[in-house]
């Protein structure tokens, strides 16, 4: 070996060793501080000094790591009230120093136009612009559920500042530092099956928002052949899964999320399958809101699967329309046969004994349980199909869709392929969208002209049938 | 669950797919710039176009990053002159937006004392501080090799910074993003044993820089019953160990690195050792460098050994003393009756066969194989150990030990505890130290003292027998 | 390296590959025959041509087990008729070879007294010995679930034998084969926890059998740090327990199984408790009934635990009482006068408003809420638990104690420990053994002496108090 | 739960833990006894004694195990002396009980002819047939390194049984136990990479036996991208590879194994490849001979290359022909105008400065380097391919070749194809084969056909080249 070479590794041997020895003996005299729940002003003090030894205290960064641990077990000690507290603490008194802050721009107004020097200001820039509190933050990453840690903090921020807006510097802070730490480049994409550790399953029993997860069976089922489940994990926070998506592989579009969900349905051959409904997408870490992963997630998904099952020809949502019954209602306010023909303004009418102030429509879709009604079904369904349609196809603010769901597929180049009747008949599922569900279609070789047809001219593209639905 | 936070869960949901689709689409077209190794001027602009579609081209993230891919497979395609051109183009073209900062100035300079406006402006300020290419930077790390792909871009940098300063500004860029990813909490502590792939040990051989590993079977018995090595892993590069350590389980100090290597000697117990030597620790990444972990790792292990092995009472290192020749080089020229007593002086005449200009003492240290001459090493002994411990406890420069392991390790609190005679006659252990090597002792209850002692006096901790040696 | 050694090991070689292209030709022509799953006369001919190939067909062992494979194949898809008939085949046509057997027998008569000829001719007896059908399910064990193919297909025989004694000896044969293929030698001893995959997971909920496991939280409050799962896993089963033991670690003899079995009780320190109780063991497989691992899983557990936590003093069962109810209602047949003192007897015919044909105490326990009736457990807790200390104490047939579980662990050398009132008032409990529990003490110590006094002249080992309640 | 099942697992239960905690108690007190390594007449004595306890000693099975195990311990402290001395112990005084034997013999005479007597009577004789050594070493699996420990023992037997054949009963039962633990059904297949563990790759350095590894660079490069190595792995050995094949992926026939090693020759894409070339076959364990996984290995590794790299479209062998050159030396004792045509030998006799008595001839092939000779390779080449070509195509002893290696590739129906000139001149490969090998291709659709042409009427296959050349 080279001997330059090998001394400059001494040196950085010897680098690296700086401190800790010393270290060691510092922390082997650490002592958790004994503080009250709620933080009083007292031990608020007692704090204070805590937190400037983890900054400048004596001995290095072990040193100051450990007492930054200790630090964070107190944290976790704390009641609700004594949580805000030290936020406030961190929020005020650890931000910015301004003095120093400003002695950097003076020297940078006094700076020449040397690039070089230039770069050497920025520099000092930076560095005064990072937050003593974000180095404490940084340091809590050595616990040993330190990422866990601060993503449950940056929770408990978002939750509190809409009522407190001082804690926003701290909170920005927070998520510049979990946006470096929660990069794509840390995930590792997992497929999640039943042989997975039961401690990590039933995070997605708890997490699930789309469809709720009943019960183990139900979980089971979601996890069979011919479904899919994907997360994504971070190498510091193994048993949660950040983000995760559910696909059903199927042949044909489906249309109906009960009959997906349905246990006792029999199993398909994964194989053989043509189509992939992504059917839910779940972002489990309330404290990760606004760090993009799910874009991320579903390309490797569609990846992966488009790989392992090349049968498959058709990538699909089964998506709600969350906007359609509240938009149906402020029409029907208008009166019905605006909205009817005056057959099925009659047909409906026959179905309600005496006539209520609010139309025979809205007094149908009231009762929770019309659809076991075969008479209301059958006269509901060709009216509200087309009026969904129309609602998904033609109701614009500012140009876009009303449906937020239809704004974001459609933008995203997907085209509106099909409407489901008695697609999804949970209490929601009706409250919402009368029982519809559509699928948004996604054909690789169309999306780029969708989004642009979209986004130019505000064009929304449909299947033919769906088209001739809304005009109907 | 509460209504309020599944919408919420569902608009994070969205926001997670926001362009997924469409990035899926565009990535399918993306063909890998074809360019000349050497990137002659044309070319640039071609990749200047390419760093330009990655920070602001069509489509979301997901694209974006793919395009990043393709640069990063460009790159490590480039010949030096090429990769040199690269590295400027960044430099030079990426760096921070001047205009828009120095707007950001002027809004500074407007602003309130309100805290919240300060921090509103602070935030605008570190945004117009991050330059293009960090932002560039950081997707690289969704390469399949990404993290190692930037750890080496910054040793490229390292290298040419010393002719070519005008990188400077970019490795720092660089470097920012190292310390965040390769923070202490996403290291792993793993043993390395004769079990670990040989893919990883292969790493070991080539870096280890301490003392040479020779062969395989000398890195087996480096991991035997007797042996620990730890190394930190990093999750997203799991075949390089980023630093190791190397640690003999014996009975007493070691004195003696050739007999600690030694293939031939027995395998001592474990369970039944006192003292753990620490004889070599090796940074690996030289693009790492400045990112401290050595530190940290230390005090893993030690936690580590204390409670694998409660026997253990002694902590020591084993070290080479490298300006110990130099040093007594230097001295010789100003006569060698000054460093000798009169017989000392008489005895090594006798050994030199006719009187050369450089006198009998360093005409015998210079002769390579002075430690199979019997007489030769009688002769030394006495004097090169007394010579050895003067120049350890009162040669300083600055009031501070001029060995600089030894102001390493004093520095930590650690003492001299023993001078070992014949202890590295390797070619690199006689030039340097004259095969001698010294035990540090570290006893963590006197630490802090012995720092105190150091830091504030100057003072040199040695034990009874050092001390005695150095008045001899 | 020695050239004959290397010859050597070329022969191997050759041998080794021996048919194996012919045989890889062979496979590759092989289709599943179609039979009818109730597989008629004629079906069977063709079954059993079958089988005589897997024995004697072309080709050499890969050509065999793949013909093997598909005749496993084939018998998956056959119904109970079909199997019935499939088994009768193997158990009538491939026994031993009468007539080669003979022989065998004739050559051993006239052997001479040479042991080494004797020992020739023994060998070919035991290969005489070998039935066709024992190397035909040997066969089986390269089935993708071989070995799991075979246990279900002994449990299957078990079932039909009480019916049908004609398949004794295809049984044998597959028992011989399953004590080697699960040699206690094979086990994995598995901790078994929360993070355990929920495939295996729900195998325990699926075969728990002494207290049933009624949901998943049960399961993991089963799991949860002060309890211990541990189960014995077979390399080529490996998602399959096939005994499972479960243990909580407490203070103190836990003497009631509902509490201990509460999922709102806290969660104790493992560390530090100082006993073990063992208080459900669970064999898995039917089909492995009489292949012990039982005793070996315990003792692989008690050294597990004692290890990993040295603060465990006592290692104690915590056991039904089955057989008591059965012994009191028959005794309570002669009257109860003869069981009860005066007071016993008034204060519970006070509990009864009118005197019916079985008396007060029958009465009572037959109520399947009296635990709930403060009244009738303060009038029962001192004469049934007298009553269960001479059931156990005094109560013997044929010098033994009556009671299964108790006969078991006396004669393992535990001594009964205590008795524990209101410890299972499961709906089982109560019925069987009047919601009563013991303790069976194991004291290593003592283990020997028990056993001896038990073994040798019948006498029970009890303590002081259950000694003393025996006698009141 | 069904009562009726939930008892009779109830008593399995009891079963399986049956003696248990008598069995803790005694092993607790087990002593190694201390013997003399050579096992003198007096030690042997206690050895017998052990044994028995093993077989018929008080507690059950866990305690017989523990002594099993203690005996395990003491025969590995045995020098050879002592070994012996321990395993004639067991050949002659732990086979069958012949009294017992004759009494079942008795028995069968008598038995009528009902099949379920005549099943009992052969269970009865399956059992006396057992040896009580049988279930002694049937004991040793339980030990940490049992498996290996009997495989060994199998290997010390099989060395000493040549000049010791009463061992050969001792050894026959070894036999028998390894061939059902040891069954195919057990093995993983594992595809060894350079990321392997080392301690599981120095095994393939230390048992590579066709062509030696001889550095980790060697076996490094056999490990590439482009090569494949499959073991076979029993779960209770791990560590061990019990047999593994070589495999280069190349495109067309591989006629050089000197090229094939070639460390510096560079890596080839195995996706490209459309030859599998198998080169080398080593079974590790001396202990397991004569239980066939070879062939297993063989088609399990086919399987998966097939699946895995569809592009695969010939499977060949590159093979010694290690009885050439013995075949020749005899026939150029007949002198060699024989063999050579007038121009040829003309040629030879000019490279040979005096003409010696064996024929210039066998004088060149004598140089260890005539391979580096120009004149001499351009010489032999012609007249020594066409000779090897005879050889394999027309020399036969009893109808079959006289080349044991084309002996066996033919009988399995593979072809001569290919004669290579100069491919393998390590000192092995010259002078057993002048330096030539042969390709035995393997055409699935052919090998049917080549091996009944081979067995029914002795013809052998060949390429039009190697039979135009046999013919030259």
């Amino acid at each position: 070996m080279n001997e330059q070479v090998s001394e400059s590794l001494f040196d950085r041997a010897i680098d690296g060793m700086r401190n800790a020895w010393r270290d060691i003996a510092v922390t082997a005299r650490l002592t958790t501080p004994s503080v009250r729940p709620d933080l009083p002003r007292t031990d608020e003090a007692l704090v204070k000094q805590r937190i400037a030894a983890c900054l400048d205290g004596p001995g290095g960064e072990v040193s100051a790591r450990a007492r930054a641990a200790e630090l964070g077990r107190l944290y976790l000690g704390l009641s609700a009230i004594g949580r805000g507290r030290f936020l406030h603490l961190l929020a005020r008194d650890f931000g910015v120093d301004r003095k120093a802050l400003d002695r950097r721009f003076e020297e940078e107004r006094q700076a020449a136009d040397d690039p070089m020097q230039a770069e050497d200001i920025e520099e000092k820039l930076r560095e005064a612009l990072i937050t003593p509190r974000t180095r404490l933050l940084s340091q809590f990453s050595s616990l040993p559920e330190g990422f866990k840690f601060l993503v449950d903090m940056r929770s408990e921020l978002l939750d509190r500042i809409p009522g407190d807006p001082t804690l926003t510097g701290l909170e920005r802070d927070l998520r510049r530092l979990l946006t470096w730490w929660f990069d794509v480049g840390f995930m590792t994409l997992s497929r999640i099956t039943w042989d997975s550790p039961a401690s990590l399953l039933e995070k997605l029993v708890a997490y699930e928002a789309v469809h709720e997860i009943r019960s183990w069976t139900d979980l089971k089922n979601r996890l069979a052949a011919d479904r899919r489940c994907y997360a994504f994990i971070h190498p510091r926070m193994p048993s949660e899964p950040l983000i995760f998506i559910q696909v059903a592989l199927v042949n044909g579009l489906a249309g109906n999320v009960n009959q997906l969900l349905d246990e006792t349905a029999p199993e398909g051959d994964p194989t053989k399958a043509d189509t992939a409904i992504f059917y839910s997408i779940t972002n489990t870490q309330d404290g990760l809101r606004g760090i993009s992963l799910g874009n991320f997630l579903i390309k490797r998904v569609v990846d992966h699967l488009s790989h392992d099952l090349p049968n498959l020809r058709t990538f699909s949502t089964l998506s709600p329309i969350p906007g359609f019954r509240k938009w149906l209602d402020q029409r029907l306010t208008e009166g019905e046969p605006k909205l009817l023909s005056g057959p099925e303004h009659e047909k409906l009418r026959g179905l309600v004994p005496k006539k209520g102030a609010k139309g025979a429509l809205k007094e149908i879709l009231d009762r929770p349980d019309w659809p076991a009604d075969e008479k209301a079904v059958s006269a509901l369904e060709k009216p509200l199909s087309r009026l969904c349609a129309r609602y998904l196809l033609n109701e614009k603010r500012n140009g876009r869709p009303l449906d937020p769901v239809a704004r974001f597929h459609l933008s995203n180049g997907a085209r509106v392929e099909r409407i489901n009747w008695l697609a999804d008949i949970s209490a929601n599922g009706l409250r919402k969208s009368a029982g519809m569900m559509v699928n948004y279609l996604y054909r690789l070789r169309d999306i780029e002209e969708n989004h642009e047809a979209f986004a130019g001219e505000g064009r929304i593209i449909a299947s033919a049938t769906v088209r001739s639905l809304a005009r109907g």
